[in-house]
């Protein structure tokens, strides 16, 4: 199976290879199982994704000397996991196109995706026992806590967010949450000072509510054959993220923001589509833009802590190409 | 909220304070988290349930000197990955009662509910990282994989099982490989030696294969009211267990396991009481149940090897009580 990483961060051939290896024993945890739940497996697996968050656990372990097999493995839970969440996740949204290729549950029964995002829970806890380490364990199952406890906030909570601290709890649990996990454990078994990781687990942070901005302001002004999915996705299912939040306090009495605020999902697909223009054409964007660089430029100042080596370069990189992507 | 503990084996105030502690703890595992978790979550842990495993879980430790708050975490983390199966198992068979009361996913949306099962994984997870044993975490997170790859092999296998080969491993994946993991990770953190942990292990797996058999057994002969739903839901759901795998070993030409036989099931709501009363009335139930004597016998002699404690024959008792029972 081919990765598909676009970003520059693949330079360093070690990393790269490791990617191979994480892929490889992504696989190699479906041996033995069902066939269709290999089927199912490799279907989302071979959707590819950015490996991201692999990609960091690689470079800072990398960076920090820890034992490579560990990482490995690390590396691997680590991605299993976003894999399961990302599973139930669109069964729960009911999404039917991800990454730009159909997603499980639209092509499955909800028994056979609920129990598929199952199994990888599982194989990503089985990987990361592997890693010996009682502690990254223990930040492995709080993270799950938190991201479900966020999709259960966003399921049951009926009035839309209005303001830029609820936004940010929402995609603290939603995606920074794992990106400061990986950074975490990633220094964690790398057994460096509480000190060190510690700044590493804010980078994490950081890069995370980071690169989920610039995902919700892709939803917006990105464009649909290069993210994978329709625009305005957000706004179809009633959610509000910081350009439309921004827009919303620009705008206070504009129709689809009063609409928004008492309530009332907009329905019509020309309406949204319509609001999507112009939230993309107005202020908005660049203002979610600059949020997004100032946690970018957050995460980066954490960085410059450590000695300079191709591997905090090739991180650098990576903060910087996750703001400036546009998938 | 009060257990419904019915076996004898709660005779050791111990035990009985331990299992409050237990309840306490799943309980706790709640707080600052979405009140509709907390609500979901209470409803299923308010239908009680038998407390099996945790009450195996603290007798063994208990007869082996395990540290106390090693052993309780370990009983509440098994009993909330337990909770966890049940939940996500509701919801793919679709089952509107258990133990007598509204499944959850009889009340809640099918994304509550994914959810709810989600984050008692994630619960269970983190209760078992405070054992502070990667050993119990693996063998944790190996048993859920064996117990969706069991779903899975459920949900996707179109032809009926005809050996009891087949249904032993089903019933494995099923009901015994927690079972196995209660004994096996309860005698992992007494640190015993080897040998001792195998024996338990093994006292586990025969136990939790009497138990499902019972199970299977009352699903034709129990009384409706004290099972706490319908009998006949095997057949229902057109899932050969023992008693019909014997009955259709004695009856191979009977009309009704013909049409099992082909893959076709029956739809007929008075036609499959029939089958049931005529299957409970037939030799195989006393040949499913002498098998489920046979395992709780080997599981018996297991215990032997123990020195005569209050808790061996609490778990003796506990034995005798899993095949005799009626719910």
């Amino acid at each position: 199976m081919e990765l598909k990483l676009v970003a520059p961060f693949t330079s360093i051939p070690s990393i790269q290879k490791g990617l191979d290896t994480v892929e490889q024993m992504m696989l190699r945890q479906l041996e033995n199982y069902h066939p269709d739940l290999k089927t199912a497996t490799s279907h989302i697996f071979s959707s590819g994704g950015k490996r991201i968050r692999p990609t960091i656990i690689l470079l800072i372990g990398s960076m920090l000397n820890a034992e490579y097999e560990r990482l490995l493995k690390l590396a691997t839970a680590i991605e299993l996991l976003h894999t399961a969440t990302l599973v139930h996740d669109d069964l729960i949204d009911g999404s039917l196109l991800r990454r730009g290729i159909p997603t499980l549950n639209s092509k499955w029964s909800p028994a056979a995706t609920v129990l598929t995002g199952d199994f990888l829970f599982a194989s990503a806890s089985d990987i990361a026992s592997k890693t010996n380490s009682v502690e990254v364990m223990r930040l492995i199952a709080n993270t799950l806590m938190t991201i479900v406890n966020g999709e259960v906030d966003q399921l049951f909570t009926n009035h839309c967010i209005t303001t830029v601290e609820e936004y940010y709890r929402r995609i603290y649990s939603k995606t920074a949450s794992l990106f400061e996990t990986s950074t975490h454990t990633a220094a964690v078994i790398s057994n460096v000072d509480s000190q060190q990781v510690e700044v590493l687990r804010k980078f994490g942070y950081e890069l995370g509510m980071a690169f989920q901005i610039v995902d919700d302001v892709l939803d917006y002004i990105g464009d649909e054959s290069t993210v994978g999915k329709p625009v305005g996705g957000d706004l179809r299912q009633g959610l509000v993220t910081l350009p439309m939040l921004c827009f919303m306090q620009d705008n206070p009495h504009h129709h689809a923001v009063e609409e928004f605020m008492s309530g009332q999902f907009i329905q019509d697909e020309t309406e949204i589509l319509q609001l999507v223009k112009e939230i993309a054409k107005s202020d908005a964007i660049n203002r979610s833009q600059q949020t997004a660089f100032e946690f970018a430029g957050r995460a980066e100042n954490y960085l410059m802590e450590f000695p300079d080596t191709l591997e905090r370069d090739a991180l650098i990189e990576m903060t910087r190409y996750i703001i400036e992507r546009h998938k």
